[in-house]
């Protein structure tokens, strides 16, 4: 059942470690085939070194396990209000890869100050507010998917592919896992920079935010309709 | 004598090096069999290219070498105070490791600011006062090891299985030695998020520490009574 | 066509990669050859592992392209117009590595408080100002390397091989593609000292700079007429 | 002549490389054979890559190559002060290491905050004052080397076997060249683990310097006469 998808969350899963965003089993990668209505994620707590294409749990929208034999990652309710939430997008990561956890623990959203940001990100990479009491009590991954979610009223997710989640950390998405793996490789550099930046700041020296002429034209450039980055 | 132990305590060890937490020769790992209260440990610094896992000492809780052709590590009676104070504790683990002991040469406790750091040490993690000049002349490193235990007076060594000691650096436990060392691994992780996000916190901004019923669930949801993070 | 300069630059674009300094796709090089007035240049967001010497593009000076079955890099008119307007330059390097890319973000000049610095630039590393929105509008990649070749008014570019563009990131330069490489290494390990410098500057400490004597003596041993480092 | 130095000495060039301590060509590994007066140096501006223990220069303590078809290192007169100066001193280390280099660049002695470094350093490890015009117009790199040898009078330099040299970067020194490198090594992680703690300081928090007691106790535990670290 979903071979190829498998092979793609495990190899998406694999990046991640291979991209130094993962410490010990701090992450997680998942799929989504829109046409069944079903994701392909990781198994919770299990060694990457062990891991199978074979290993990944197939799981419906209402969260029901349908295939596998492992237990899916404790994530997965906020991974599937993503893909309810969220036109488009076939594969989501989880991370705490440092950079952008600092952001997330200081409870900030990373500024646009750079091209580099402007390029993946559209402007800020935007922060939840914390969950109440009730909604930890409740479901608390499911309502860490609203509150990324609400982030997004009235703003393209596939524009800003990415959220920290305060106190926890960064949530990337995109069209594919492949694509959600990109995310989180951009994401963590754009926090580290934007980190080095803060320290370099002086006083009434530098601008506030990257003039909004260029970073609309990075990314344009590159997302608009007459893009000319890449090959076509 | 205690092969297997042997064998836990030197892959432990050359574990620490893989990870980036030592430098030259700093740092040790040991392993402590309950049954007959005999330690084995890392012998003083060797190189690690030339260690095996036959060179591992055995030590009895008095600190007099059991089997061993080698030096016990100079840190033995800091390890044998844990293995007599702490239930359940079956390996130790102690680096030089530069983030963690950044914060114990600023002799600060680390505070718990993101789930990360609630999902592996629920709370902060204590770093002790600095030994008296008598408690230095009188017994270094025992001392060491009784202001590490002074810390856990009426608080779980398993739940906080980490403390700085104040101008040294970071030691770690945990039931066994692979188990230490995931925990130094996830400390020094820990130490530099923090560290990072310090630099982004900015007067006003951020909370003073994570709320603590999302740093509660976060460690529940891994190690309490219903725990559903990984594996059964 | 040009073979051997295809090489040269697939060389020199796959060294950037190993030297740590491209994330992603983000980062290009190019070599020129002045004879014939031809460039040749990566192809744009193109993935490094799969990319060949024969994918290299060739691109006349007003930048056309005259072989290659891919889009040349979109930063190809920067590229160009430091052909245009500096003698005796042979290769161009764009990446957007971290340190150096902290210092643009921040729309600040390295200082050169540094031997290391001195070495390699011979004073600051300078920063453009921002493009205005019309610069950006009409012609954004040409009016970059405008922004950069402004600088250069009355100063030696084969001096001071590199340039900050404000709110991107860093282009070095040289006599062939791999030595604009080497400046690009050399760039970021020299914005990475002067901003961990910034951190250990204690108010009325350190002086301002690098004493001018220590400046000159470092660069002349290097670079002047009696120049005594590296072999004859 | 010399092989077997020259092999230490060609070794102790290669590991600072793997070591990370070295960008470019930018370091430079001598030792000091005592009973002829000889020093064997690597060549200057060599690419690692491509260099042998052949290629290693044999000088004698006047500066004249003796033996080797390359320059010796620009920093010869430098290290040859060093070998005349420092009794037992058989090795000598140069490298641009960031962390130590960012000390000198800041023109401040690296404190002693912490045990690691009271293992190595025994107190501050120093900084040189600034050179006069004067000194660097008529001897640069041997005036560098006295303004080091300046900072040991009434000091043994096998205690505290590093200096940095202000503006310019760390050197160290050692019974043997793999001494010597190994104090690059310690050097360089002490320095970055002083300047984490630094940004971890809170007014009035944390002492302005490892309590004199415990610094020492660590050095004499693994220095002094009755020094029970290591193996005998």
């Amino acid at each position: 059942m979903l071979e190829e998808l498998k092979n793609e969350v495990y190899a998406a899963n694999m990046r991640l470690v291979g991209a130094g965003l993962v410490t010990l089993t701090w992450g997680n990668a998942s799929g989504f085939d829109r046409s069944s209505g079903l994701m392909v994620i990781k198994p919770s707590g299990v060694d990457y070194g062990a891991m199978k294409p074979s290993d990944m749990v197939v799981v419906d929208l209402s969260g029901k396990t349908v295939e596998g034999g492992l237990r899916p990652s404790s994530d997965t309710p906020t991974h599937l209000e993503f893909y309810r939430r969220f036109d488009g997008v076939g594969g989501a990561v989880h991370t705490h890869s440092p950079e952008a956890t600092a952001w997330a623990q200081a409870a900030r959203a990373i500024p646009c100050r750079g091209t580099t940001h402007a390029d993946g990100f559209c402007g800020p990479v935007p922060v939840t507010r914390f969950l109440t009491p009730e909604e930890v009590e409740e479901a608390y991954e499911l309502n860490t998917g609203r509150a990324v979610a609400e982030l997004f009223t009235g703003r393209d997710p596939l524009a800003t592919p990415a959220a920290l989640v305060a106190g926890h950390g960064p949530f990337t998405w995109g069209e594919t896992p492949a694509k959600a793996v990109d995310n989180a490789v951009a994401l963590e550099a754009v926090a580290k920079m934007a980190r080095l930046m803060e320290l370099l700041d002086r006083p009434g020296g530098a601008p506030p935010s990257l003039p909004e002429h260029v970073a609309r034209k990075h990314f344009m450039r590159k997302h608009g309709p007459n893009a000319y980055y890449g090959q076509k």
